[in-house]
C-alpha cells in the first residue's frame, strides 16, 4: 500500500535528520535563542530580501495560525478567510477559541477576491457586529489552487487602502511558489502581505513554520504571545536546525518543486486519460474526478482520501505528493491507473 | 564555557536520533495516529500497570498544561497551585488566557499541603469568587523538592472528599522517580492523581510530553482540545518514536538516574565545603547559597543562573543536570569549586 | 415622527415603574437574593406547570444568550444558528468571545429543521472540526416568523437522540406565542427545549429576561457564571420587581397580544392593497415589501428601517409594533400609507 | 432588623424614578443614543471639566471592569491590583475569562504604592510572564480607605513614565471624593487617570456606572466590546435618565455626602466608646473590632457583614451607609449600641 493521502506520511528530508544528529550535543540556550535558530533567521530574512521583518520558528500551521491572529486582533475584530479556509472548519475553532469570529466566504476556487472582500465589509456596518480586521490566505490553497502576482497585489492594496491586516497561511507555500503557473516570489511577499509563513512541515521538515511578521506594528511583544499558546519550544533549536538546513541552499525549492514534479506526472496522465478535476491546482494536491470503479480498484494498491461524491458513480479523489514520493510509485501509480482504465 | 543552566541545552538521547533516522521513511498515518505512537502509549500504559488510563503525546510542559487544565475544568473552576509553580508565573498567564484563575499557595518548599488546599476552599465561599477545583502539583518541584508517597496520599485522599481534580506537572518526573529521597512507583501515579504528565523534553526528547489521563470522565473528547490548541503534530510520529525509544526498557529512568547521579556530586561537594543550600531538593536542580566572590569566579567556566540574592556578600545559584551532563564536567566542577575556596 | 422602528422604543409598561416606585424603599438583599426576585421567579414556575426548572433574571438578550452558552458547553463545543440568528451576526462575536464557534445554517425563513441539523453534524466528522452541540433557536426568529409545535417537537426529538442541547431565545417569545398562529403554550417549552429565556425587555420592562434552564445537567453553579460575565445585579430587585408584575396576571400576554394586534392591523392592510411581503410573518414584526417612493413618503412621518434592498424600485422595510404602540398611530399610519398608494 | 449589610439594599432616590415616570413614554432610540443619554454624558463632561472624554453607560461594577480591562489589554498584559481589590476576588475571575491574569499586591490599607508597583515590574523580566500594563484602583477602596491627591499624582507620574494604563474603579467614588478627609476633585481625575468609572449603582441609581475613557488611545471602538460582552441595552435610556438627574445638580454629591455622614456619625460613637477599627475608612464603609457579646446583641435588631475573626472574644464588623440610610436609624443603633455596652 503506497500513500498520497498527505505530505506528512514520511519523516524528515535524510539532511536534516544528519543536522540534527551533528549538532545534537553542541550545548545552546533555549527557547529559540540558540545558534541555529538566529542562523536560520538571518538565513530566510537574506532569501526574502528583507532585514526588517521578525521571523519566528513555530511548530505547525493551527498554532502559527491562532497564535498570529489572536495577537495581531483586539477584541471585538474578525478574520475573513474562505470557506474552505484551514482556519474555518479544520482547526477545531482555534481561532474562535481565541475570542476571535471567522467570517466566511464562499469561493469558486478557494481565493478571495477584492470583491468578496468589500461584500463583507459592506455588510458589518456597526458595533452591532465584529468588525472585520484581518485577511486570511492560503497559498496554496487547502484545495489545491495558488495566487498569481496580480491577484496577490490587488488584495494587498484593497487591505492597505481599508487598512486591514494581510496574512498569508503558508502552510504549502513552497509548493505554491514552485508551482509551474507561479509568477510570485517568495521576496515579493513581504512587500504585498502583513505577514505569512513559510511551511516546513510539509515541504521536508520533521515540524516547523517559519511564521515572518512584516508590519511594524504587529511585531511587539510576539515572543510573550508564543509562549502564552504553549509554542515556545525548550529545545528551540530544532526548528532552527531544520530551517537552517532548508534555507542553507535552495533545498526548500528543490524540495516543492519535486512534490509538484510528482503531481504534474500523475494529473497530466489523468487528463491525457480523458478526466477532469474539482479544481484546478497546479500545485501537489490535485482533486481528479474518477468512475468509482476505478477508485476502487486503485485503493486496493494505493492509500489517498475520497474528497467529494460527485454523483451516484464518480468521486473526486484527493491525491498529495511531497518531497519524499519517489517517482517509482509515481510511475507503478500511473501504469496501474492505465490498467485499470483499460479493464473497465 | 560549560552549562548548568537547564536541562534542556543539548539535543537528543543520541539513540533516540538513530531510532527517528531509522523509521524516518516508513510511510504514517499523521496526527498521532501513526504505529510508532500507539506502541509508544501501550508500553507507557505496561509501565504504569494500567491499561485503563488515555495517554496523549504532546511537545511541551506549558503546552500540556493548558490544554489539560482548560479541558478539564468549566469556566468558573480555578486551579490552585503553589506560587512557585510553572503556571503561576512562568508560563506567560496561559492558564489564564483559557479562562481560568490561578489561584496561588505561598509554600515554604515548593509544594503543597492539605492544610493550604483547605485554606483556599475555607476562602472560597460563593458564587462572587471563583470555584477552586483543580489541584496543580509538580514533582519534582520547581524549586527541586519532591513529594514522597505519604505526602502524596493525603493529597490525593483530599482532593477525593472535596471533589477535587488532582493533576501533576511531570515536567521532572524522571528525576523526581529517580531521587534517592523518593519512594514514589511511576505505577503508584494512576491510583493517586487524576491526570499527571510524564516529561520528556527534559529527559533525553528532543520534545515531548505523555500526558496520561486516568479520571475517567477527564477523557472525552480530549483529542478536540490538543487539535484546537494547535498541538496535534501532523507528524505525530516524531513523538511517537521518541517515547517509543525511552519506554522500549529502562532508558527514561537511566537517563533521570544519570541526571540525579550528576546533581549528587555537586551538591555533597557543596555541602562537604560547609554551605548552605536556599531548598532542599533532592533531584536534578540544585540552589547552593554561596560567596558572591566565589561566584563570579564559577562564572569564568561556567554557565548557571543567579537564582536569588540572599544578602549583600551572597546569593543563590541553580545548577541543573541532565542526561548529557557529562562526568568529566562535574570533576572538573568540582575541582574548580574547591580550588575558588581555597584561593578566597 | 412616529416610531416603528423597533419594540424598545420606549420605557416600561407604566404598572412596572409603579411597582418599583411602591416597592423603592424595602430593604432587601442584594444580587437577585431579594424577595422580589423569588417570588417572581416562583410566579413564572407556576405558569410554567414546572416546579423543577432554575430561573434565572438577566438583563438582556447578548448577555443572556452568552452566559447561557458558555456555561454550557465545553470549549470545543459549538452552536448551530440559523444564519439569521441573533448570535451569528448582531452580536459582536460575543459567542466567539468567550471561545466558541457558531455554525450558521441557510434558511428559508430564519427557522431550523432537523434535516439541515443532520447537515451539520454530517459534516463534522472528526477532532480537526468544533463538535456541534446546541441548536440555538430563536421564537419568534429575528425575521417574524415562529415556530410550530410539531416543528418544535421534532427538533426537540432530533436533539434528544443525537445528544444535542436545544436553546431558545425568547426575547420576542411573548409576541410568538400570542400570535394568531401559534398553536405551543408556555408550558410546552420546559418539556421541548433544555433551556430557554422569557424576554421582558421587547414585552414591557425597563430591561429583564427571565431564563428557565430546564435539563438537570445544565444547572450547576449557573450564578457563578452570571457573576463572572459581569450580570449579576447589586440591585436585582429591579428585575424581581418587574416580572412580578408581568406574571403576577396575565400582563406579559396581554402586552404581547397588544403588539401583535397591531402588527396584524398594519400587516392586513398591505397585503390588502397588494403588496407582499420578504417573510411570513405572523408576529410583532412585518418586512412587507413596497416601491421606493411609498417607502420615502412614509420616511417624512415615521421612523423605521430600510431591511432589504429587493431591486432598483422596491425595498422591504421593517416595522416593528409593540406594547407601547398606540392603537392611533396605527390607525393614522394605515391611512397616510393609503393616501401615499392613491397619490402614487 | 435594620439593614447596614451594604449601600444597594434600597432602590433608586426617588427623584430618580420620578424622571423615569416622566420620561417614560418619549420614543427614543436604542443602545444608548437617546437624547437623555446623550445629555447626561454632556452633563458629567462638564462636571470633569473635560469635553475630550469618552463617556460610556453601563449597568455594574464588574462589567464595567471587565470590558474596560478586556478592550485595553492586549492577550499577553495584565492588571495589577491590591488583593483586596474587587478584580482579584469578588468578580469570579471575571478578568481571566477574558483572558488576562490580575498581579495581586498585599497591602496594609488597600492601597497601592509606588513602591510596589515597581516590585512587580523587577520581578516580571521577560516573556515566560505575563506584561504588567494596567494598574487598577479602587477609591474608596473595598475596606473604606481612600487616595489622596498626591499619592494619586505619585501613582500617575509612575505609570506614565513606565507606560503602564492607570484605572480607576469608582463604584464608591462618590463617597470617596465627600469624605471628610478628601483633597481630591472630580475634575483632578481625567488628568490623573486613564479611565475610570463614576458609581451609580451604589450612589442612588437602580443600576448605572458612568465609564469614563480619558487617554485617547483607549477610545477607538469601544461601543463594540460594550456590545460584545452584553451590556449595551436595548434601553439605554433607562442609565441615561438616572446620570442626567444624578448630574443635573448636585445629587451624586449630595447623596454621598450623606452616607458618608451617617458613617461619621457611627464612627464616631464607636470610636468615642473606645473601640478600635480594622482600617482607616473615612468613607461610607467602617470596620469596627467589637466583643462578640456586642456583636450578636446588636444582631438582634441590625443585619450586617462579620468581617473577619480577630481572635476569640472580638470580630471586625462591616457597617455600610447610604443614601437611603435613615439618621434616626442611625440614632438608634448609636442608642443601642450605647445600651449594649453598658449592659456588659
Amino acid at each position: 500500500m503506497y500513500s498520497f493521502k498527505n505530505d506528512y506520511s514520511e519523516g524528515a528530508y535524510p539532511r536534516i535528520l544528519t543536522a540534527l544528529m551533528e549538532s545534537n550535543l553542541v550545548q545552546e540556550d533555549g527557547y529559540g535563542e540558540d545558534h541555529y535558530s538566529r542562523q536560520a533567521i538571518e538565513l530566510i530574512k537574506q532569501k526574502l530580501g528583507q532585514a526588517d521583518v521578525d521571523i519566528h520558528l513555530l511548530t505547525g500551521g493551527t498554532q502559527t495560525n491562532l497564535i498570529a491572529i489572536s495577537a495581531f486582533l483586539r477584541p471585538h475584530e474578525a478574520a475573513i478567510a474562505a470557506s474552505t479556509g484551514h482556519i474555518f472548519t479544520h482547526e477545531t475553532g482555534a481561532i474562535e477559541a481565541t475570542g476571535h469570529k471567522v467570517i466566511a466566504v464562499e469561493t469558486a476556487d478557494g481565493k478571495l477576491t477584492t470583491e468578496q472582500l468589500q461584500n463583507v465589509l459592506d455588510f458589518h456596518t456597526d458595533e452591532h457586529m465584529v468588525k472585520p480586521k484581518l485577511v486570511y490566505l492560503s497559498n496554496s490553497t487547502e484545495i489545491g489552487s495558488i495566487y498569481n502576482k496580480e491577484e496577490l497585489e490587488q488584495i494587498s492594496q484593497f487591505c492597505r487602502e481599508k487598512n486591514l491586516i494581510l496574512y498569508m497561511d503558508g502552510a504549502r507555500l513552497g509548493s505554491a511558489l514552485c508551482s509551474s503557473e507561479n509568477d510570485l516570489k517568495i521576496s515579493d511577499l513581504p512587500i504585498l502581505v502583513d505577514a505569512f509563513y513559510i511551511g516546513g512541515t510539509k515541504n521536508g521538515a520533521l515540524l516547523g513554520e517559519a511564521l515572518v511578521i512584516c508590519r511594524d506594528s504587529l511585531k511587539d511583544d510576539f515572543r510573550f504571545h508564543i509562549k502564552q499558546k504553549g509554542a515556545l519550544l525548550a529545545k528551540g533549536r530544532l526548528l532552527g536546525v531544520q530551517f537552517l538546513e532548508l534555507f542553507r541552499d535552495d533545498l526548500f525549492f528543490d524540495l516543492a518543486m519535486h512534490a509538484n514534479k510528482m503531481a504534474d506526472m500523475i494529473r497530466d496522465e489523468i487528463r491525457n486519460a480523458g478526466f477532469t478535476f474539482l479544481t484546478h491546482s497546479p500545485s501537489n494536491q490535485i482533486f481528479p474526478i474518477l468512475p468509482n470503479s476505478i477508485i476502487s480498484e486503485l485503493q486496493r494498491k494505493y492509500a489517498f482520501l475520497i474528497w467529494e461524491i460527485i454523483d451516484s458513480g464518480t468521486s473526486a479523489i484527493r491525491l498529495v505528493t511531497s518531497w519524499a514520493t519517489k517517482e517509482e510509485a509515481v510511475l507503478e501509480f500511473i501504469d496501474d491507473l492505465k490498467k485499470t482504465i483499460i479493464k473497465l
